[in-house]
């Protein structure tokens, strides 16, 4: 086995576990901290929570709003220099992806300058990152938990994969009470992102034993859990969800992930659609692609997925792909790409699997994959 | 499910990974280390290899070589006034639990000041540590991973837990190639130690999915791999153990332990006696004496350890007792506590379980234990 690194933040989980946000930021010496969040969660009520309870502990803070979903690059440098002219100690962000990933791209800003773009890749970030406390209000992106930031190039209409340790926060608070105030449509999105997560972690080139357990807990977790969750929003089963997400996000940290997302990142980069949305069209053709490189530990995932083995390891992979097809058919979700993208782009799929290829997931992928291989994935799915 | 709290170190897994030890501590911001190890790892070479992969990297170091088995407290705190004397930034132990508990508690005292008594329990540490990197050359004790320290108290013979999430290590790098030259005796102490982690850890009031999992993953690892790592010394199954080794440590770290724990501290201090010995003795008492608060849980272990279920918990969980001691007893292990302690000294026996209930482990133990019934446990092991 090849050396191998695993890395995470302290967790905080549980139904109410928001409530020590106070007494976390104070362990991270925060006295005065920069908050990032977004509109959703203004709305909800949450930052406004989380503001009195950090007042209770006697910190101030500022409050950066300027987050969408697909966070951009200006709005990162914008969020630096606001930093930059608050003085404050630690960062945090409540919120999805998009917030987490907005603060964890100020953060790289604060502390190593330049602009977004100049820390794309793996292990690019120099200086160490102001502490950051991160608490998730979904249960996918992982963003909480992982090395990963994901940021849009506006100009090159694409989203940056950004991959480095120093991006593992030093606190991730999960509580999921806050999942009961999200739509089902994004309770949808953030699990198969998750299930993405989790398959592509466990198919990795540098998959460890650390981070396969976790994979294959997360799938077994999503496949039980999301039709509930999804039906009747359940907090037991938005419970398992988050346990979920915390287990797909500790593999896919540390074991990168694999061509689907690195299509995902394209698509999502120029097309500025939600994450989630591709997963259920892509994920299944891209496994089917990686079948023939491992089909023991494809068979593995195939056994989680249906409970049991067939006669052979191809065999039960298969049949795993094939149930993962039904039960995505079974949630009111897109399945060809012809039902998120105009047929007039259609022409712009070839110069984006370009762009995939070089994604940093593709690098961990499997089966290394050139981008006419990505294209006639596309294409199948369209 | 309660609000649960998952925190571990960074971790360097796999053969080789000691050559990492001089960046990793760069990282940490190394000058001049505080180096702590004993004489076992010194005579096999391995402290004067990570002395040249530190002097590579321009780090200079002082060695604190006073580490015994079962490290008392004078020891640490004869250690915290060197420490104190030599303007060092960074404490790094090579060795098994020993040398990393005393290490820790060092650590506790070179920033906290006073005796290494007065953080007996749990979350009794107040002042953050100076950076810790700790290389593990068992796989066992789980020092490298865990917040805890066990330190013996010379004037009360008796093992203190000291329990407090400051003392996760920044870094625990992990190396299967040290293991090969321990004795066969201690391989098969460290995994036992290691066995009794993960099953009293998956038993603890406390244990939560995060820990469960990493539980399970180790006894059936430590189930598969120990005979032929005891047998044949290869290399693979070494590694397997610590795998488990670190797996297990995740769980109790976060989970605690239980009553089989407790004892073996009150023993262990009380006897010096290496702390793996004792577990092939208590272990499956402690499991019968739990067995009636959660059969569910303990027919899980059950069916781990038996590789199927039986037509009910109870009997599943039973059949699991029975064939872990008909393991233990495939070892050249003693099985009953006469062959390790003196029957002039069984009157002590008491005493030590009077002790025993008061150990932080106890604490978490899923039935709550008096003095009487843990020493109705020791007299059926006599």
């Amino acid at each position: 086995m090849d050396i191998t690194k695993f890395a995470i933040p302290e967790i905080i989980f549980g139904r109410g576990s928001l409530n020590y946000a106070g007494q976390c930021a104070l362990r991270l010496g925060a006295r005065k901290v920069f908050l990032v969040s977004d509109e959703g969660i203004e709305q909800a009520g949450w930052l406004q929570r989380l503001m009195d309870i950090l007042e209770k502990e006697g910190i101030e803070w500022v409050y950066y709003p300027g987050v969408t979903s697909n966070p951009r690059d200006f709005q990162v440098e914008l969020g630096a220099e606001f930093y930059a002219k608050n003085g404050t100690d630690v960062i945090i962000a409540i919120g999805g992806g998009s917030a987490m990933d907005t603060a964890k791209g100020i953060a790289i800003i604060a502390s190593n300058g330049g602009k977004i773009r100049d820390y794309e890749g793996a292990n690019r970030v120099q200086r160490p990152l102001p502490p950051m406390m991160l608490i998730t209000t979904t249960a996918g992106s992982g963003s909480d938990i992982s090395q990963f930031c994901i940021i849009t190039d506006m100009k090159r209409g694409v989203k940056m994969s950004i991959i480095t340790r120093t991006l593992v926060p030093n606190i991730s608070i999960v509580d999921p009470l806050i999942l009961r105030t999200k739509s089902e449509a994004l309770i949808i999105q953030s699990a198969v992102d998750a299930l993405a997560h989790a398959i592509e972690a466990y198919m990795s080139r540098i998959a460890s034993p650390f981070t396969e357990m976790h994979s294959l807990k997360a799938i077994d977790l999503i496949l039980a859990n999301m039709p509930r969750a999804v039906a009747t929003r359940s907090l037991d089963a938005l419970e398992q969800l988050s346990i979920a997400s915390v287990s797909a996000s500790m593999a896919f940290s540390n074991a990168g992930l694999g061509a689907e997302h690195a299509l995902a990142h394209a698509l999502g980069g120029h097309f500025d659609m939600p994450h989630g949305v591709v997963h259920p069209i892509l994920l299944t053709s891209v496994m089917r692609f990686n079948l023939g490189i491992d089909p023991q530990k494809m068979a593995e995932i195939g056994r989680v997925i249906l409970n049991h083995r067939l006669s052979s390891d191809r065999k039960t992979a298969l049949a795993g792909i094939e149930r993962l097809e039904a039960f995505f058919a079974s949630f009111d979700v897109a399945l060809r790409l012809s039902e998120i993208i105009p047929a007039s782009e259609r022409h712009r799929l070839e110069a984006l699997c370009r762009m995939a290829v070089n994604d940093a997931c593709n690098l961990t992928n499997p089966r290394p994959a050139t981008w006419e291989e990505l294209y006639r994935v596309c294409e199948e799915v369209w």
